[in-house]
């Protein structure tokens, strides 16, 4: 490829803090390959996952000792600020010894990761997530590795009229029904929101499964994407109580949070929340409402890798947006104008 | 490659009759990505495997209903024409919203289709089969995907010199034997023929078991080629009985059916039938037959994977012709012409 | 690639004799597939792994039979020169039907291959290795496919500081007190000559399995490295007992052999054998340190194969000598020395 295909200057999710324990964690990031670790006192810090001598991959059984990461292959130790601290066999360290660092935050019980030029790091363009770490609120996490393009899991997610043909058998309604869905969508600068409505129709499994709904509900799914990253906020009450209208009290509501963090040019690392606010000490609820996501999820991955072979076998070719792409037609312009600054494709 | 090395316009078998049921069928033919499917009366159809809008491959879990294929990832509906006929969620279908299709003939219990130029597609040109569709025939079916090239396929079935290594243990006599055969081979337009008699022979363990032949007999296979098929007629008697000068009463008559379809160019679809009509009602039979074709098959395949793989590393090399490849030569010099008058190599 | 990245001109081990029967065995060394097989007397030979008729693999169910490989496809057969004796089916066999040849030499219980040009062959550049057929040495004999490039293997070898850390469970020490290890490289011609000593050290889980050392010990490693083979003696006494100074009576010694024989850029087979020579009668000795010996590989290639991927995707660039890395850096000068001689890089 000529130009790159990655948008290097972005925050991404590396993985979720509870990923991350003693053990260094390595993760492929926008064709980069970076190990994660913590110091001494806990503090996370992302290197390049090559060490200087032989090329070894420090999480391919470093450990953290001290402070420091040690290269499983001959010991070498390196800080959270990538300069090796010990060569063993030898008393001098050149000044080059030093693997590349890439910033990282560690926010609302997630790793944020920029892989791009870290003079334009800017920490408050990560989005806060309060529903890992408020009280009141309890969630569960997972994540999937997807042999898909990121583009692709973007749009999957801005476009739920997938909803009702992929997961019929967990999140999804009637075809006939969804396809009424009250659908809006605007751009904010980088940011896309959408809106789908979905009023009056009968619950999917999982409505029925997780509130105990068994007759009709009105139904919505606010979206708000940047590159990177999905908040969700879903919810449903009983048709025709006036949550359309403004009354969303009762009923079923769910912050989804989605990751979308390019591994290679068709493969992406996908993380996933889900948090509730009520039931939250009912751990039998927990499970069952995690192991519906966790389906939910495979569904979507039976659908993208077929359609990522399909589309890496003929590269240039078009793809024809519907009414029900208002959302990802937003998306995929923003991605474009990005990566055309950042002297991408 | 410069040139492809496919021959497109011509028929190639995608599957027989029972592989097509209620569930769409992709089919990869000639580096194509093809879809069949039935409508609404059971007529077959063939379409490029691609949804316009997301490039999904229709055949991964999509459904035909009320005559359409279904899109399984946002629910895109095609009718046998390529046309699209639903959009969920908008009213206005783009006339162009449409799928490439192919030419299928449905016959002889066998899916025809022709991946080249669909002008030049003339149903006259594909080969009657009488033997999976007459009376008085009973037939099993089988499938093996192989990673080969068709043209290893086809110089496999033409020169038979390799059953008495290959086969020893299914349908291969003694090699000294079985060197002695007569063999003659003639072109006749963009057909070949080949005969080969074995006479006065060891029976090999497919004879013994499906007829009890259990001494010497006289054995024939006559073959037609033309590219994507080849007709089988093999048979036996008791040697000295006459098969040769014109007696082929009694003993074992046996029809094949061989479609090679190539997949990619190093990967094709081989379809296989073997058809009598003795001893028709006897279910044991068959299923021994079958098993023993399938067996043999699985022979060839560990002969044809390997042979790719020497040839993968060395695309430019030539190979040497043999006495036995008369038809193997016939068949080459065929498909060469073939290729260069598409324009091909 | 423009250049070569394999020195051909060059013996490597294409196994050990106990290895070569009555079956031929096929192994590619330098991107060429060779097939091994033995006449009628014993004699092994090596040719091109590629029946000219159709490009068979000869050791993928070829016969030995009459002093002959045999064809598995159509049974052309061929002697140890290379010359084609049968073509079934026909009398008359042409004079260029061969195949070619590569000089072999068995010796010391192991078969020498030489991949390169034929006229430059010299046996004696073989090292001998007499541990393998002297009376008084019991010796096991192991076979290891690695997803890395021979260089990495090499490299591996000869910079035996990464025991303390990669060898833990096995032959590894203490990582501080092996630091001190007393280190030594010469260059002789192409050859290059380690030793490294390890001083009043505590014994590893290997010698205290092995020889029951439960103290302190001295230790030491003497390698000698010439392209495509290091030839180890390894051993141990009390510490303090006069070893350093010149008396290695008692304890353990032990020599190993290590061949390294390039298949792909990024695979090499490595063969590898342990002899002593005292409790020679001990099987559960033999057993036993058969059992480490090979354990201790599996944990280098948990090193080797993900520094491969790591140095595939950046496949241009440098990497950093350090201090005991002396005698790898005589090795690598002396394999681009002799690339560079056969006109690769």
């Amino acid at each position: 490829m000529q130009k790159s295909e990655f948008l290097y200057n972005n925050w991404y999710v590396a993985g979720f803090s509870g990923d991350l324990g003693k053990e260094p964690l390595g993760r492929k990031i926008c064709g980069k390959s970076i190990v994660l670790f913590r110091d001494g006192a806990g503090k996370a810090a992302a290197l390049e996952d090559r060490c200087i001598h032989r090329g070894m991959p420090l999480s391919r059984g470093g450990e953290c000792a001290g402070g420091m990461i040690r290269c499983p292959y001959h010991g070498l130790e390196y800080n959270v600020a990538g300069l090796c601290t010990k060569i063993p066999g030898q008393d001098r360290i050149p000044a080059e010894a030093r693997l590349k660092t890439y910033p990282l935050v560690e926010r609302d019980a997630l790793l944020w990761v920029w892989p791009g030029d870290a003079a334009k790091a800017d920490p408050a363009q990560i989005v806060p997530y309060p529903y890992h770490v408020e009280a009141g609120w309890v969630w569960s996490r997972s994540h999937l590795h997807v042999a898909a393009g990121w583009q692709l899991l973007n749009d999957n997610l801005l476009d739920l009229s997938h909803l009702q043909y992929v997961h019929r058998k967990t999140i999804g309604g009637n075809p006939e029904e969804d396809a009424r869905a009250k659908l809006a969508s605007k751009r904010d600068g980088n940011r896309v929101h959408v809106s789908r409505w979905l009023l009056d129709m009968d619950a999917p499994p999982f409505h029925r499964a997780v509130c105990g709904f068994n007759g009709r509900i009105d139904r919505w799914q606010e979206i708000e994407f940047q590159p990177g990253v999905l908040r969700f906020y879903s919810g449903a009450t009983e048709a025709g109580t006036g949550a359309y209208e403004g009354r969303r009290e009762g009923g079923m509501h769910i912050r989804h949070f989605h990751a979308i963090t390019p591994e290679t040019a068709t493969s992406t690392n996908y993380f996933f929340s889900l948090a509730r606010n009520f039931n939250v000490g009912d751990a039998d609820l927990t499970d069952k409402m995690h192991k519906m996501m966790v389906a939910t999820f495979e569904e979507d991955r039976a659908i993208l890798e077929p359609q990522q072979v399909n589309l890496s076998a003929e590269p240039g070719r078009d793809l024809t947006n519907i009414m029900t792409d208002i959302g990802t037609a937003h998306a995929r312009r923003i991605i474009a104008e990005l990566l055309a600054a950042e002297g991408g494709r």
